[in-house]
């Protein structure tokens, strides 16, 4: 049994959050959590999320305490690990992140593109906002950041702060599912060499049952799964296996006369659904996470999360897909950049496995992508205009200098309320 | 007086060839040539400009031979100098490439995108094939490039022979007029951080007389030069003044809808005006390089040619911008790629002054194209149309992995005459 | 049960064997090993350790057929695993090795120094005879080199054969070993980062049960145990734990005076201990490994072996520290350069977890002593004096190439009959 | 003709001073300097000095005006190039850099080794204090370092400045002068392909008239010339020429028994050179340099000085072996650190040519130099014992830890009055 004294969770309110809790009732037979601190800035929604969650882990018999909190140091004070999930600007500026780029030709996507470009430039100063707190308040903690675009706000922190961060992002925990139930195996035995950031990535390997996949097999595997939506010629040009969301850069042109046409964004979807749950999570009848909430998206977090918990206090030393800095392990990028790749977790920490150069035929777009998003850090901190042109004037969806500076001037003036540092903080 | 025994020119027949020759008389004081070899499958044509040539050399009273050859073995014996300008497929091919890719929403142009990425498949198997010559019949020549796309055809000779190659380009010389005329010194004094590939440079910085230009007269400049089309605003963002054709990337959707208008292609021009310029080189009275040549384009290329030729001769070691192999001088590229840099020109060879790393602004475009021209190289050596394709899907401006197939399908099987790699040998 | 067809011990004379099987005698309940054949020149010495090994077996009630072989071919076909401890020259020739270099004040030792150059020299064009063999009749065999210079060995097996390769040494295994039984823990308790070459190894930092030591726990550790013969404020200046081999570099003057002042060297004690284990084993009535074993050296060499073998085979993806290609794991030192660092071992091979820059008081030592071993090894392939001599030139603990000249000569003569590739084939 | 401002010479009372002014008035069709500021700490020899000085220039009919300075701001304040030759604790603290060492068994030597790490230490926090003073009254002059270890100051200043730095250095003009002797050409027409640190380079090859010379060639110049003291053998087995202070490292045990044999330390020698030199200076009738000067050493300085001055004033943008910031030039070293190479010379500044990797039979004694020079810097700076320590334990020369430490110790106490870094301000 694995005491753990507090966990806080960074917008506790979000309808997520009984889907982490879960994860814990899953595993109460391993882990034993002294108190869940729940933060949020929207007390209300956090009274009603929060209300769930307690009758959750009173209803699986949990020892552990479930507190809510709309005073952030207190919230913060004295926890082991810190989750941070926020969505600054809520599901309306997602919605809004969906709908301008489109209007230039270009995807718009919560995390890819101009749409995941201003949700960091939202997102960052509130994030180090928090971290000085936990730098105050606790400062041996673990920082695990799930807030997206999570390879930008990773490297945020990694950069402007001395917490121990680690990135998390579902898409690994997803493949190996996909790939476990492809196989017919339990996701332990499936191991995969995955390369790239956050949200760019490849499998250049999987393994299963210790036998390297050929690359037909990754083929049919990509035919038969929506994570994976790649022509056979594709995959074969790779001779690897790439994750969803390089379609938006693969086939960029279909995927926004496809945007364009659709009738609803993710976000509008998104809005309704989280709704519903909420009318749900207001039930007093209501104990146990209910099964709408997979529609919301977000599968594996909670696994993810007490795994990763799990390596670093008991140093279990196993290989986990998570996002760090990368220091030359990919020696195309910076040393400051954060990379996603597998690393042994242990209570040493997070340690990369060394990846080497990247395969060609991916190298400069991840390079390109990269220097975008080294660019998003900076003017996220600095609310540079000049730096934030030069980063979207970098990403490579981006189809020119023209569209870039029209595109941003719009972006920031519809997202004024959430930007203190472009146009100083708010009153 | 630097003696030179022989200087071999392969695509002899070309307009420019008079443009060349009379840069050597213009240096009739300084160096002696022994015998100017014109080498061309085009007998004809050969002919036909050799004539003006050898009418051009009495005029001048110049000692030097001027030979014409269809036997290349025999051009290329003894020779101290090769100086490649060939065209594999004429201005014809050239048409072509302009026109396919602008179907395709993409640029079409001689050197930049698919265009370029096809001239260089016609003309890297041709090229090998010359240098195969050259190992056999002159080891120890100097071989200068001046064929187009230069950065590639310069790569796949630095890559597949072991010859001592330049590769060169008017481009540098081009800017270097421009800033003296602009600054109203003479070019000597001016000095420029160029860096970059071939078509894909930028000047860092500029001396005028020891003096650095401020942004602000690089902005002033670039609104008085055809060369540099770039807004103020562009131009203060980089930092740096870009060379013409990087407009082709940062204004591509312009650039692309612009030509898609315009009524003819510059190839189209071209062929006019060397239809014009062969009728005025078979007058028999014609004795000096007619000023029509100047409409050709090709400003300056006997200038740099006698320039390098000069300096490698009589250890000169003043500095000059040309093409040659990158080996870590500019960091963030492979040590095989071709790199256009300033460099020290003596009898020791080519030494690149020192780079470093890129400007991050401009890092992951030369990265991209970079990458995109190893594999074009690779491919045109290989014939391997999956190399091809990796070629194309890496290039910047080419929007999707559908359109980079499409498109290489037919380019290929309109280029297929001269394309003995990928088609098999022409009988 | 993980079933292992055949495990080939190449060497399988050596009176360590019997260390070896009873690895697996000890593992009977987790391995099942079809056939452990042994494979010597000397059919006599394995004949008589072939005896022993067998009685072992059918004492501890193994199913596994003890084989022995003089033909290699067979010994090899149809292998799983290779495993190599050979000593070519046997002990007579490290007798000489521990000698010449004294004479020249310099240190003489079975792996470090010119000592280590000379079984080097004898043993790669052995190790790489039999690595023929392995290509041809059992290709898809991991290769296990226990050969000492085990790192200079390695990396002419990584360079110049395509087998799947791994080096092992006893270094690491001994130094968790000796924290483990420091701290009161079991040895999976113990986390190591650490860093270096085979036999330049230093521990940058130790955890036990998740807590990482502090320096002054390593200055104590260091005082308790041989292993770690350093002074404190030497730990306390590098701030980590140099293993005991560093001393023949921190302490040069003194090990080679106290190695002048013995009476005999390790060699010449192993050649007495070894006398004595051949006439143990020859008695028909041992059916256990000896205590006497343990003077042999080499405690935990099949353990790790056996650990080895396991997580290849049952993708176990735990941490071992092994000798592996860097491919810029350690950022400082060549691709193809042999490390010894923690990689996670699982189905996929041998990851080695990413360093990134040495530590800069110790990384031009291993810059300096991986320049010694590249040229070793390609002294060791090629036979060329001058790469020889360039190895010894390069090697910090010889201080001038007039020295490096003269032991080059008295050495190569000394070694004439095993040197094959110096002094061409022996009749 | 090149007008100068004002021209400031640091340590102005050195015997080496005339020398220096010698070169303008060789030089004086061409440069026009308004003002020679000499300024040094010690009053009277300043005067002596200043006195030869200014006759020399009135005997010369220079329009310059000689000034002697104590107060350093004035003697600063508007100048166009600092020249610095300082010389901390004078000739005394040289000969006992020279003798300590030889007590360890380890050269003592004005530049190489533990001597010229403690002339670093004694110089450090002078220069940084002179940087200051020109960063305060002429932030935008040229600061040309003359003092040893020229290497190592010129670190210090690039690292701990914004200064426009450029180290200097005799050895490359000297053999430069030497080659062009043996080969009986003008020393314009030798090119060196020379690379290395300071005190610490290789020839790797050498042009005469455009033509590269034959290794053999090498050999015999070395034998004809003082400045090359190698064997045969060992410059065919580096394949290139090692200047000579390199014999302090590839024959160490040779140069400490000759020197611990030698009566006189060279700066015994200098010590009775300069009080012969000082004697003539007084005379009032001397108006030229005294050819007396040769024996104090320190040829071609003045023409070193003046050349690189007409270069950067001049815009000539020839090539001059200077020592500057390497920033990737030698991919095997930081880019903090100071190299010396091949350099263009012009109004933009000094651009060394592009190196790549080093040799790989002299990396490694480059690399640990280098960390021994970066370990100085940093002692130099901070009075740290611990980095001065690494700094020794790092050198090559320098057997093991115990001499490092027993060595450092005496060092640091012999120049007590010169550490203010290590042992507080002299009051």
């Amino acid at each position: 049994m694995i005491p753990i004294q507090k966990i806080t969770v960074i917008g506790g309110g979000s309808t997520y959050t009984p889907e982490f809790v879960d994860g814990f009732i899953q595993r109460r037979e391993q882990l034993s959590v002294g108190e869940i601190a729940l933060y949020d800035i929207n007390a209300e929604r956090l009274e009603l999320v929060g209300g769930l969650v307690r009758r959750m882990a009173a209803h699986a018999g949990l020892e552990t305490t479930v507190a809510t909190y709309t005073n952030r140091p207190a919230a913060i004070e004295g926890a082991d690990f810190i989750i941070s999930q926020i969505r600054v600007g809520g599901v309306d500026a997602r919605i809004r992140d969906e709908k301008i780029p489109l209007k230039y030709n270009v995807i718009g996507q919560e995390t890819t593109g101009p749409g995941g470009f201003m949700k960091a430039m939202r997102t960052i100063p509130a994030t180090l906002d928090i971290a000085r707190d936990v730098e105050r308040y606790a400062p041996n903690a673990w920082y695990l950041n799930f807030t997206n675009p999570s390879g930008i706000i990773t490297e945020a922190l990694l950069t402007h702060t001395p917490l121990k961060v680690v990135g998390l992002c579902n898409n690994p925990i997803n493949a190996i599912m996909a790939i476990a139930e492809y196989a017919g195996v339990p996701d332990e035995e499936v191991f995969l060499d995955w390369v790239g950031l956050n949200h760019l990535a490849w499998i250049r390997r999987a393994w299963v049952k210790g036998r390297a996949l050929e690359i037909e097999e990754l083929v049919q595997l990509a035919s038969q799964h929506g994570h994976f939506p790649f022509e056979p010629d594709l995959i074969r040009l790779l001779g690897m296996l790439p994750i969803g969301y390089l379609a938006y850069y693969y086939y960029h042109d279909e995927a926004v006369r496809e945007a364009q046409r659709a009738g609803k964004t993710r976000g509008e979807v998104v809005k309704e659904v989280e709704g519903e749950l909420l009318k749900m999570y207001a039930d007093p009848n209501l104990v146990v996470k209910p099964p709408e909430l997979m529609k919301r998206g977000g599968a594996y977090y909670s696994e993810m999360a007490v795994r990763l918990i799990t390596s670093l206090l008991t140093d279990r030393r196993d290989v986990q897909i998570v996002i760090t800095r990368n220091n030359g392990c990919i020696l195309d990028l910076p040393a400051s950049a954060s990379i996603e790749v597998p690393c042994v977790v242990g209570a040493h920490g997070v340690s990369p496995l060394h990846v080497g150069h990247l395969p060609e035929i991916i190298r400069p777009l991840v390079q390109t992508v990269k220097a975008y998003e080294q660019y998003a850090v900076e003017a996220g901190v600095s609310g540079s205009r000049e730096t934030a042109l030069k980063a979207l004037f970098t990403h490579p969806l981006v189809p020119s200098y023209s569209v870039a500076k029209a595109m941003l001037t719009e972006l920031l003036e519809a997202n004024k309320e959430y930007l203190p540092q472009f146009f100083g903080k708010k009153s």
